[in-house]
């Protein structure tokens, strides 16, 4: 099946060259990006894609493309989808698809009318780690959950610049999060509270964001969910889940580059975890992507749904608004 | 110096025996418990201590006794406070001092004007696991607190007719864990948010309280805190905390009976957590009672004082009031 | 550069796979097995390699082809490595050499004259956790090495007819981990001592090897090598090694699949090491190709010699010499 | 029952608070040592001991001392095991009993003539860690033992003044390692074979000893033993066992004091073990000590008997010949 990349950014080079290597249903015959240059475009000719572009319609009107994988910025999300839809591809988007949460079901809608597969690329659903700790719970060995706890903290910030178009912390970072809080939990979040601080950079206070957030969520069953953020951990990208229930905690620490350990006079020493988000979801990226094609091509339910793209998006929405009132959010408020 | 005990349920015990065995400043002259019996007074007399008595009068007025370890029912620690204070003794008296802000208040005011050592029983503070963290906090390792997370889970739920009289968790379970707060953090907060639910037993929420309870703390100086509690793990008694910081993070595991590991076919085993608080905090038990011995020989400050009784109190009454008002409240509502 | 592979086994066509997506430098031309099948040519042709034959002629004739990877089976390797050298080709030759001292040494030997790089298959050098050891211990942290201990089990023994030809546990075995003792240690062995047992199998036994093995070793600066094999470890692939030092130890665990851990009331359980050595070694074996390809592309001596092929096969006839007559035996004994 | 010890060194001492705090059916009359000082005696008067001597006689003629601790200098265990045994006490003695054979099974026969408790002071057996790898063994889960590992390194060499006076590495630091060998194994062992070197300090081996040793051991079920020893760990008291067997393997971690971690932008860095044996094994001597107690007031084999003494002797006069004459040495051979 072949398939087109709007977008070729990081993300859009990194799926390019996934796929090329690790997902033989699919092939990349088109990648468009207004900003193309002769490396990226090197880059992906060094893949074999043929057509490389500045438009995007070069992708979207190709009749022989079946499958759209878009990568561009997050506020063309949305008109892709409903572009790629009325053009009867299919369509992995990125997250989040919008931070406006009319357009965010705009697009979906789009999606189902046309009858095409809309996957959201909340790829840590499909990390080994996360993934362990997800089929303990699935499999009953939790029993009923009562706490999900969740710690994510970036290296380093975001350039400011970036911080103030990024739609603050919520839909920027967290929203990884809220989405991974919904598939361990395998239920709806009915209440966010936050809170936030500015502790890493005071430019980031001054660009109208927080660096440093906690958000505690109830779940319609009464279990409790918490989520933190910071944007600066200077021991590396710090990715730990926890699932605490009836029947026992599941929970995993983070990956490091070895297993080796010095004892020394001054200690035990062994390896940081990773320092970029590349190297901690090098397999999750290859697996969504796996995931994508199986879908398609099977002709099955995409594992992560538009609906699982519109939700984070309520959660991102009803925190920021809990932060600003200083009161605790109903979902239903925001929805 | 001679010592009395007010008390001589588990705690009381256990204090009289880690003084006989490890605490050679305290001599325990007296124990006092109006319910005292056959089998505890067994006890106390193979322990070498002469005065057993069903009247803490017998303690308070013995003016060879210069230090007074509270152990009683909670509803009765700010009375022998004052009466010890009344009688210039030094006192050591278990946690909580009371539910009531105002008597905590009058029971420091006490010891404060009789010029006596008060010293609370936050023993945790003096647990290796915990202090190895609060020490590399202390030293500037972690850098600026930016977050704090402690995991307080009991491995069983007391009988429903404790909790009827307990405070709530928030009073008799969680007030262990905001103390640990304060500890870790060196600062006060401002604001606390509560959640809570009954996930564990219905009839501890027919009780009128929750048994699985996360609480966010807001610090002065805008570092976060949260705190998680259930009344059960069924792999037992589980006590972890964490300090982020601008620096890194220190965080502790559980102790566990032994270091031994089971590589198998169905995976790698290893030894579960304590499976009881005595087990698990043995050791803080004995340093809390010699730093209590310290404070009073040399004259000094005790390292858990009446104020730092108080803090805990406040925080608790704000997280009952937030749990019950569905809002974050700040500390100066209920002080 | 243009490359053939000879023997299309499993290691051939890892290889193959792993150069066509990991090793942009080399180029597979041609693939050369007598028992060529269907199914192999079908994945060569897969990964877009356009010789696919029967005869290593086609391989080492091509005048196009500049580095051959000799993947056939033990007994074909020394011919194979003078056929290529006498071609004027870089050769990988797939380890040991030969179970043969002196056919060794004139595979070497004929390499040497010819003037082309040659590289052992020892893939455990560039294994992530292995070589985290080596970089502690090559940087001075582990100071002056005193003791090596290397644990290498295996999760299956092979078929006893595989057994009576593979040259016993020590050349077939063992010899990857002399191989890393060697390179751990920096430094040559003088004399190995065996012990050997028949715990596994009794066949193994009948087919005239031993399943149970541990070697020791003295090396030349005195330092002490242990290392121990079993055929038979039923959780799994089992790869460990320690270097202690006048400075510290350096040692490195099991990788797992994942880092999950569950906190059950039968105690703590985590995933087990991999099953399989395919999937242990997997960034192993593409980092050798790569040193491989650098090392013929940059004209630098391989950073595995045909020497480091020789010592392996020295160790493991002395510690065959050692366990059939029960004594320790120096090495210059078998040179 | 009231004891008496021999021998008021540092293990003597230990022995007695151990009994004055956690031995209720023991009762310390008497302590001699004929170096007793002052510092000593108000150190054991502060136990409460009553009688405190120069004379072991005081100790072995007292009518009411029913056992006796042997903690005096090695060269007198097998005398004051024969005395003490002609007295009719019941014995427990430190190990080793005597560095020659003839004179440790004179002395264990003169223990059962009399009819009295002969206990070895293997307080190793007697650790939670080697305790729960012992328990996984004996209850069937590791399978048929198949390999047996132990790492035993000592933080800081002894003086060279003691080395020579040690009975050398093998009599004086390998014979726990002996012992522990053939309690995890739970037979016996037929042959040995040492290496050893001198990599600490030279002045160790002008003094006729090694620092460095590795032996491996054949038990009568063709199981293999491997034990290091090294005179010099600067990270610590370094004690690790391993038993790998038909169904899985067990080990342990060493004790440390505490379980923080810190995630710092240089790696990972946790405690180190305990730097000194009286931390890593104090619990070990508690529980020896208890052991012994029960066995005398229950009338039952002490679980380290007399014989349990003689092996490692003969274990480690082996390896001591292996050594020294380059060779495997079967302990009959020395028995």
């Amino acid at each position: 099946m072949k398939a087109g990349i709007i977008g070729a950014g990081r993300i859009g080079k990194v799926h390019a060259k996934n796929i090329a290597m690790f997902v033989p249903e699919l092939e990349i015959k088109a990648v468009a990006d207004p900003f193309m240059n002769e490396g990226t475009e090197s880059f992906l000719k060094g893949l074999g894609i043929p057509v490389i572009s500045k438009d995007a319609e070069d992708v979207l009107k190709d009749p022989e493309i079946e499958a759209v994988l878009i990568c561009s910025s997050t506020d063309t999300h949305a008109d892709f989808i409903i572009r790629a839809a009325a053009e009867g591809k299919h369509i992995f988007c990125e997250k989040p698809v919008d931070y406006d949460i009319s357009r965010v079901r705009e697009a979906i809608a789009a999606a189902k009318t046309a009858g095409v597969k809309l996957q959201i690329g909340f790829c840590r659903r499909f990390d080994h780690n996360h993934r362990a700790v997800y089929d303990m719970v699935r499999s009953g060995k939790v029993g009923k959950v009562n706490l999900i706890k969740i710690s994510s903290r970036d290296p380093e910030p975001p350039p400011v610049s970036y911080v103030k178009v990024s739609g603050g912390i919520f839909c920027d970072m967290m929203i990884h999060d809220f989405d991974m809080a919904r598939f361990l939990a395998g239920e709806e979040v009915e209440e966010v509270s936050a809170m936030g601080s500015v502790l890493v950079d005071p430019a980031i206070g001054e660009a109208g964001d927080v660096d440093t957030a906690v958000v505690t969520l109830k779940f319609k069953s009464g279990a409790i969910g918490i989520i933190d953020n910071s944007r600066k951990a200077v021991y590396g990208y710090d990715q730990r889940v926890e699932v605490f229930g009836s029947r026992g905690a599941a929970l995993n620490a983070n990956d490091t580059p070895n297993t080796a350990v010095f004892y020394g006079a001054e200690g035990t020493v062994s390896s940081s975890c990773y320092q970029v988000m590349w190297d901690r979801y090098t397999g999750a990226f290859v697996s969504e992507m796996q995931a994508f094609a199986q879908a398609v091509s099977e002709n099955q339910e995409p594992p992560v749904t538009g609906e699982d793209g519109l939700y984070p998006v309520l959660m991102a929405v009803a925190a920021a608004k809990s932060l600003r009132e200083g009161r605790p959010v109903n979902i239903a408020e925001v929805s």
